[in-house]
């Protein structure tokens, strides 16, 4: 029985780290979407997000039959459970990236993002990518500390959204209303990104540690 | 052990019409704080946001120990599930009555919408109000052809959204860039409280019929 439901969680936390790893890859291809007016790779996002969904089921699944035929209780429990809410945070971290996705396709052949925006969305791009490697590696190897680390990256993303705005709302912004809407939106999306991130670690520190972080916000 | 089960499940069921009942109120207060420039409206519904998420906490709590208690299987612990999702969303709906409220409270004593914008935003609200006063009904009586309704009344809220856009990006839009973003962004809290409540339906249709339907995007 004990193997047995350490091989069904072994199977939970091979999908999610999957699953991490999709979207990791959809954000990555929807910045270079969005930065280099692609439209090719705005429309591959948009098509594999279905994908990621996908798993997402998968996971729902397999953490119904765990429930059922293992029966867990106490900490047991708390791990399948906890691996519904990550796989919940990663879908909707999916669904961001189709976001900024749509937008390139959208505004195409046009770019989305006038020149002075660029250098802010690179480095929010950025950000959310190391976020979602770390998640990526926390999946696959839990640790309290390392989720702290994400908590301190997220803080780069909001001063990188505060960045961008005052760059949009900067007397002399040059490209009208439309731009500028896209421009919040699109800071949104990446700091919504981070911030599922940031939930996915204090999930994993409650996993760890027992002790749940207090990150409703 | 099966009336046990049944007083667990209609106590997770009370408390997800609290929690709707919650976030159904919070909305309406931020809409008047957002149409009147109401700062004590902002402010109750920014700091009450905290009892929604005491609820959320709740839920979570009777549901992991329902299954701890009863071990339920098939159709029973799929309401149990379904019913971790629905606190999700709700929790979320909350959090964007609060960023409504938020930005109401960021422009006081300014309205944080012009006059050519409160007629679509008091008919996304009316929509919103709508949709929250439904899934309460149904979380006390879920019924799978309500659920539908919930969608149609989306489409009435996507349509509002795109006259909002109309608007914001018409030629002679003269309060400019960060008023457009407000109003673009205000624009999504609704929607997107919309789409919670839609997703909660498509859960009570699930639960209801075993069927699921394919929300997801």
């Amino acid at each position: 029985m004990r193997e047995e439901f350490q091989a069904d969680l072994n199977e939970v936390s091979r999908l999610l780290v999957t699953m991490a790893e999709a979207v990791r890859a959809a954000m990555r291809k929807a910045t270079t979407a969005l930065l280099t007016a692609d439209l090719k790779a705005a429309e591959s996002v948009i098509e594999r997000d279905a994908e990621v969904d996908e798993i997402y089921k998968q996971v729902e699944a397999k953490v119904a039959d765990t429930i059922a035929r293992q029966a867990p209780v106490a900490s047991d429990l708390r791990m399948v459970i906890t691996a519904l809410h990550i796989s919940a945070d990663l879908e909707r971290m999916g669904d961001l990236a189709e976001h900024v996705a749509k937008t390139a396709q959208r505004r195409h052949p046009s770019p989305a993002v006038p020149a002075e925006l660029r250098p802010v969305f690179k480095g929010m791009a950025e950000v959310a990518d190391q976020m979602a490697e770390q998640i990526a590696d926390l999946l696959a190897k839990p640790e309290a500390e390392a989720a702290a680390a994400l908590e301190k990256a997220d803080d780069g993303m909001d001063d990188l959204e505060r960045e961008l705005f005052k760059v949009l709302l900067h007397d002399d912004w040059p490209y009208g209303a439309e731009t500028a809407i896209d421009g919040a939106l699109l800071g949104r999306f990446y700091e919504r990104y981070a911030d599922h991130a940031v939930n996915i670690g204090e999930q994993l520190v409650f996993l760890v540690t027992g002790q749940p972080v207090d990150g409703l916000s």
